[in-house]
């Protein structure tokens, strides 16, 4: 994992952008149209199709697969189905590093740390958006995360590290509570990682 | 401290309920719009009671001090002013457990974590909760409970502790991801408090 974030930018590259083609930003709007009404299980990659106006596969061609499609259109700045298990691979004696290193690329790139702060803001403010966050995080992030853990208790610890990470946003870019908000991202990180790094694999 | 909760209750007691006379109703919508309006440090008991159409030592009378009345408003079930110094108060030591004991409480009492969420999603969505919550926070809990705590990083400490509670109630209360959300309040209470005593006085 380098410092330069370049690993995490998958969520960010499939999102929405200036220049972006008018059939691409029709399947995210189907796309946001139909999480939200139906959530993210019961939402179907044939119904985002048929509302968008384009044949299935073109959904597959742009965004790989319906969790990629729902992290482009809810606007996530990383993909937690495929940062958790990055994170989780490697050696376990490390992972306050890597957690380290993740948070200092959250907390510094502007661009990340907007897109995320307005993602929260929504689940906060919309419940289908919470709705969608939770099935979204219950079947995609969670679940295969927690295999990837170990243990009876994967789930749990999971959660509690996504209840600080939300926690951090509100704090810092929602509220903007002082002096946490300004504080440089190195400094928030250290003190933080070590929270998620006990969440994930310490004693509770 | 004993475990009924009891002591916390101020805040929720100084709320609005039924039954509740049409004066007090009629100094708590002007004081939610002063305090929206012009933030927690510019509003002031005069302009209130003039909107209100009271006079001042009303309010006095009622609430005590501006800061119960912004508890009272923003319908915060417990004034974080009143109780974060009375658990820094008693000894360090036994501090893990103070906080156990009020997770405990926020957690297992449906008012107290009802309207606890209702100041999260409010804070959320609409920049003017922030905005007050915000200054409040800074003038009338992190000043004094700083002091309470000493050392340098004071504030940042309390700081990360809002983080957590925050976000805890983000992801039990609002995104309710499970099984964060259906765990008994004491495995959680169990899980966060050493997070926080950490962030109050441990090795950052």
């Amino acid at each position: 994992m380098n410092s330069s974030g370049a690993e995490y930018q998958g969520g960010a590259r499939s999102g929405r952008r200036p220049g972006q083609s008018g059939t691409r930003e029709a399947i995210l709007d189907a796309a946001s149209h139909q999480f939200a009404a139906r959530g993210y299980t019961r939402a179907s990659l044939r119904a985002i199709a048929r509302e968008a106006g384009v044949d299935q596969k073109l959904i597959a061609h742009y965004y790989g697969s319906k969790q990629r499609l729902f992290v482009a259109a809810i606007g996530l700045p990383l993909n937690p189905a495929e940062v958790l298990p990055a994170l989780l691979e490697g050696p376990r004696e490390t992972l306050v590093d890597r957690l380290r290193e993740l948070l200092v690329f959250v907390l510094g790139t502007a661009e990340v740390h907007r897109r995320l702060t307005g993602v929260v803001r929504a689940a906060a403010g919309e419940p289908e958006v919470a709705r969608m966050m939770r099935e979204f995080m219950a079947r995609e992030v969670f679940g295969p995360a927690a295999k990837a853990l170990g243990g009876d208790d994967a789930t749990f610890r999971l959660n509690l590290v996504g209840s600080q990470i939300v926690g951090l946003v509100m704090a810092r870019f929602v509220v903007a509570i002082e002096p946490l908000a300004s504080a440089a991202p190195e400094v928030v990180a250290d003190t933080i990682a070590p929270t998620l790094a006990r969440y994930l694999v310490g004693p509770l």
